[in-house]
């Protein structure tokens, strides 16, 4: 077994603060990175050691991979664990920890390297056995290879430039007349955008679901599933509120997307903590979108409902222990729900009230009198609700947001509790759109 | 069933801000009371409405049932919860509550009154086949008399004044010549203190522990058991640190006792969340303390391991609902522990930091500028931890210890951490005088 000592965290924040947490359980000594700008943090003052890494810019501190290793090297730090965002999925980064004999805490940088790169992840996953969206097999620049896949893959589909982007040459079309009415005009703005009549549709999914697996992977190959999550909710492609378990996913579809998430991992010789997400569209049609080769913003729903400490799965993977005292598929229990509180100013936290009590968990780097630096991401802090069932922990939730009170900075509280509120999220019948044309109605 | 819609929470603290989460989480309204001590407390931010009801001595509010009863007829409340402590086990309170057609959350006043009065609780417990210490069968005067007695019930024994209290004419006895060594003694000792020659004795329990059984009763008649927690840890008879599930004690024990306890509740008829609490010395081998009638303060570590909403179910008891949904026996998964984290000055808290994140809750009614007042209870939060095992659940409250702040007054923090590194704690073999020889060792 790897003689892991003590650890780095090349983070901030919440994750900061959680990822300390395990490695107190597991008595690993934890090293807080921090940059100028978050000289009063709570990762700072929970931490065993502290080094002080750059500016406030990201690029010149959390971004900053040699500084990052300087102060793994100065303090003895054997692993480096990333958390999410910044350097986490970062290839170079985990190739130089590899090179320098750091453990970076996450798989191979092969691995993140093969998964950061979209069109090599989709045919990976592909050749594992992972659906991903149909689709032509190749570009097209003519009326009739437009028709003729269309056909095949059923409509509705989703026309669009190859070269494209911002939506120009872009075109939902729900049927053969509609393609030929529409395909020129589509093309025309290609070209006129990207001077490229090239042109590639695959299948649109109409009311489509955010649904992902968690999985964790040891050294010795063993893949286990910690269930799955639903984080439909989101604005302009940003989860804010995510679900575990994914209630909308029949028995069968869920096995179905266990297995092949089980199948992908293996292949892929994968390793620590990873999610792979994926459009679910109806009972048995969910594609592959992406694998986060890290720990996730939303772990939380997952240890609640699976009674299990994924932050200190990933430290005792790291460190070579095998995953033996699990079944492959791990089953959920209850029903969670997290919120992501985000501040909208930066400044002084006046008052602060964080909701406490049965079913609740916060996970945060907040006190009052702390300042919310203007630098970083947004996100101040998680509220998860534990209970029984949907409706009940929505309930529980709804309660404690209305709890919550922090004052001197604007937050998204009330947007939560309108969200909390909304028949349609009650009813469970969002999907990936859905805020945001919530929001553009208003 | 009954058509509850107000509660008012006869309490203040943790426990009426954790009454008012699940009368929120059932829709019910709920009424704060307060003292003048109390205007600034969070029960009273909390709460739909509130109502000030005297001084800040307990007598002039929390215990003056007139002005409870005032504050309920105003507010239109139809039930009052009355937490723990003050009025919860008053039966002249929860009779007067019945004579003015206000649902007293908890059982009947005629229950109440029988569990209240220990001769009465320990015959009535013991008709229904509960085991208690085995004793005289009546009070004794000559040395004979107590040798037989003593001869039946086995060594050691422990020798008591029947008038008496305050150690006077006691003696723990291990043989039969110990006990004509010391009986006459013990006897004058008697006499001169209380004027009373006769004398009483019971089985001496060495090492005994604390251990208490949950239950809740519906008023159909239905019983169910939320498993067992271990109390042992006490000062001065003050519960400090509460642990569920007794892993100490092995299943056939607590099959019994869990049976027993079933027996008993039918027999009485009773109603709402009660506690039975055991002294249990060895395997087979546990004895009838007391039975509260109402929710305790450690309570919510046995709303993590059995998952349930204790709170919640005492108000879905006290509207009629029947316990359908339950088996007779809840059994419990992983474990947690509770700290009493307790106030030694009152005064303004200048900075708090509670614990948060993986398996921690914190049930509380302070913030960061609130003022202890000088005139209750000293206990001002509660961390549980829940993990997988015991030994991981101590680290994991370790942790939570060293990381609450709590500045402005003293507080127990330091001795809650003692006690969690305390050799004889991690490997259980504690009993309930551990704590005080451990302090006055010291």
């Amino acid at each position: 077994m790897n003689n892991l000592k003590k650890v780095l965290i090349a983070n901030r924040g919440e994750i900061a603060v959680r990822i300390i947490q395990a490695c107190h359980l597991l008595k690993l000594k934890c090293v807080a990175v921090y940059s100028t700008a978050d000289k009063e943090a709570l990762h700072v003052q929970l931490a065993d050691e502290s080094v002080c890494i750059g500016g406030p810019d990201s690029n010149q501190s959390y971004l900053n991979q040699q500084n990052l290793l300087a102060a793994a090297e100065i303090t003895n730090a054997d692993a480096i664990h990333p958390g999410y965002g910044f350097l986490s999925e970062n290839a170079d980064f985990a190739h130089l920890c590899e090179q320098q004999n750091i453990k970076f805490i996450g798989p191979s940088s092969k691995v993140i390297a093969l998964m950061g790169e979209k069109a090599n992840a989709r045919e990976t996953m592909e050749t594992a056995g992972v659906p991903i969206v149909p689709g032509s097999p190749r570009d097209f620049i003519d009326v009739d290879s437009g028709l003729a896949i269309a056909k095949k893959i059923g409509y509705p589909v989703m026309l669009k430039a190859s070269a494209g982007g911002g939506g120009k040459g872009m075109r939902v079309i729900h049927s053969e007349m509609e393609f030929k009415q529409k395909f020129s005009i589509a093309q025309k703005e290609a070209q006129s955008a990207f001077n490229d009549t090239h042109m590639y549709e695959e299948k649109y999914l109409e009311h489509p679901r955010h649904v992902e697996v968690q999985l964790v992977a040891d050294q010795q190959g063993h893949v286990v599933i910690l269930g799955n999550r639903d984080c439909t909710l989101q604005q302009n492609h940003q989860k804010v509120i995510e679900e575990a378990p994914a209630v909308i996913v029949d028995k069968a579809t869920q096995d179905e997307m266990f297995r092949v998430c089980i199948r992908a991992a293996k292949q892929i010789q994968y390793e620590g903590a990873g999610t792979i997400e994926f459009l679910y569209d109806a009972p048995g049609k969910f594609y592959f979108m992406e694998m986060n080769t890290r720990i996730q913003v939303e772990h939380p729903v997952t240890e609640l409902t699976t009674q299990t400490d994924i932050v200190a799965l990933q430290l005792r993977i790291a460190r070579g222990e095998p995953l033996t005292n699990f079944k492959e598929v791990v089953s959920a229990r209850g029903f969670a729900l997290e919120c992501r509180v985000t501040a909208k100013t930066a400044g002084q936290i006046k008052h602060l009230l964080l909701p406490s009590g049965h079913g609740i968990r916060t996970d945060r780097a907040l006190y009052q009198g702390y300042k919310v630096p203007p630098n970083y991401d947004a996100m101040i802090a998680k509220i998860i609700a534990y209970g029984p069932d949907r409706q009940t922990t929505i309930r529980q939730m709804q309660i404690a947001i209305e709890q919550t009170v922090v004052e001197g900075i604007r937050t998204n509280l009330d947007f939560l509790m309108q969200l909390l509120q909304e028949p349609d999220f009650i009813k469970n019948t969002t999907d990936v759109n859905w805020i945001d044309l919530l929001t553009h109605a208003k």
